[in-house]
């Protein structure tokens, strides 16, 4: 799907909420801790509980590979279910991949091609020609780490040269990379202070703001810092909505609560009369 | 296996080589193309005929990555080969990983655990809390990227702080993060006239070092500014040796190839006097 495809849905369904699917299986209700579809399983039951107030779907690759074999089987299952069952929200592969050219094209190609996601996330450390073959990918988007949600982004992102931080340098260069319209960016929600900066750097490139909820950032201030006339925000939620409740009740407890935030954004985007 | 048995292993077969297993099905023999089972078989039969001249394996995952859940099922028997045929060889899983702690700790266990690998590349961007989940592992090794092979590696990793280039402040304060005793780091070949700097601030620590043959970078250079009192030194090469002929005689060409920078490598060991 593309990005003017992904505009419409936020408008349509009022959210721009992206549920993270870091499905860890010693958190899951009982009932699914010893069954060997467990992974796909909650996957399934947690997109169907809260599709109609979810416009992206985030699976954090780790938590499939640590399961090997079985847990690349099991990605497999979801991104197919997501795109067959679902195939009207946004996919996203949380992998932070990247590499020399050679190596990204296939990185690319596991996820665009084999896997079928809409994006990837992608780390920039290794410079243009590691995210250009990304981006050689029509109506596929690579979502750029710009300032991460995590204390370690203060390590190496915010470090000053020429009076500017590392990752304003990420966000200024990756423009003038071949392909930079199928970027996006990684901005954390702990990082709202400087969303107003990034903005005026990268006007409308769509954002992925983890780090709402269990990380402590605020949606208002994100919303209200990064909206943009064409929303230009995806605002994702794992653990709060996955695990809003462990009990049997798990599925309706994480619709309410996707449902809570969904009814937040409704507001936002009303008051930035996207709506 | 830890880092005194590899450099025992250095010493006993006179080589500090690495061999890179970035197998591209389009550019293996012909009789191996149409088969399933090209990937494992491929890659055997270059262990086999390198182990004499070969001290670490390096599978890039992401040419398993790239053909979905059969490609991962293949890199688990390269895996499996490796440690159960050749258990005196150092396998490193390129992989690239780096993601916020609960999801580093998941690739970990994916590598060091579930696959058994004694050491994969991990990129810096995210900092400290995205590294430490990876050393947290007692003898396996993380090799985290510095000053990478590939022309991208100007786009941010030289970029100056303070007077620094933004891989020395890798380096440095990655010394600094617990477990770091477990740390590498990747220094592409291309790179050598950095490398005496680099020596300075990590004395000691194994480099990783691509970038040797396809990719134009000097060996002799690299041992000359490289190698310390106990080696520290791994050098990759990947498509010199697995493609040196596509013919039927791609085992001896590969074998020829890998011996030739094994006598290279013996000689330079003999030099420094660490034979």
């Amino acid at each position: 799907m593309n990005k003017a495809a992904l505009t419409a849905e936020i408008i349509r369904k009022k959210s721009f909420l992206c549920v993270g699917l870091d499905v860890d299986l010693a958190k899951v209700p009982s009932k699914f801790q010893n069954s060997p579809t467990a992974l796909v399983d909650f996957s399934k039951a947690i997109i169907d509980a809260t599709v109609p107030y979810a416009v992206a779907y985030k699976p954090n690759i780790a938590f499939f590979e640590t399961y090997g074999v079985e847990g690349m089987a099991a990605l497999k299952e979801v991104i197919d279910y997501l795109n067959t069952k679902h195939p009207e929200v946004f996919t996203i592969a949380d992998a932070k991949r990247g590499d020399i050219g050679n190596t990204s094209t296939r990185y690319a190609k596991a996820y665009f091609e084999t896997l079928g996601f809409d994006s990837i996330t992608v780390a920039p450390y290794m410079g243009k020609d590691s995210v250009e073959p990304f981006l050689a990918f029509k109506d596929k988007y690579t979502i750029l780490l710009a300032l991460t949600s995590n204390p370690g982004s203060a390590d190496f992102q915010r470090i000053t040269a020429n009076g500017t931080p590392l990752f304003e340098h990420v966000l200024a260069t990756s423009k003038t990379w071949e392909g930079s319209e199928n970027l996006m960016y990684v901005v954390g929600a702990t990082q709202a202070d400087a969303l107003k900066k990034i903005r005026t750097i990268i006007p409308d490139a769509f954002l992925l703001v983890p780090g709402v909820g269990a990380q402590g950032g605020s949606l208002e201030e994100v919303a209200h810092n990064g909206l943009t006339d064409e929303v230009g925000l995806l605002v994702n939620s794992s653990r709060g909505i996955i695990y809003a409740s462990q009990g049997e009740d798990f599925a309706e407890a994480a619709a309410a609560s996707a449902k809570r935030l969904q009814l937040e954004m409704a507001q936002l985007l009303e008051q930035k009369e996207l709506l």
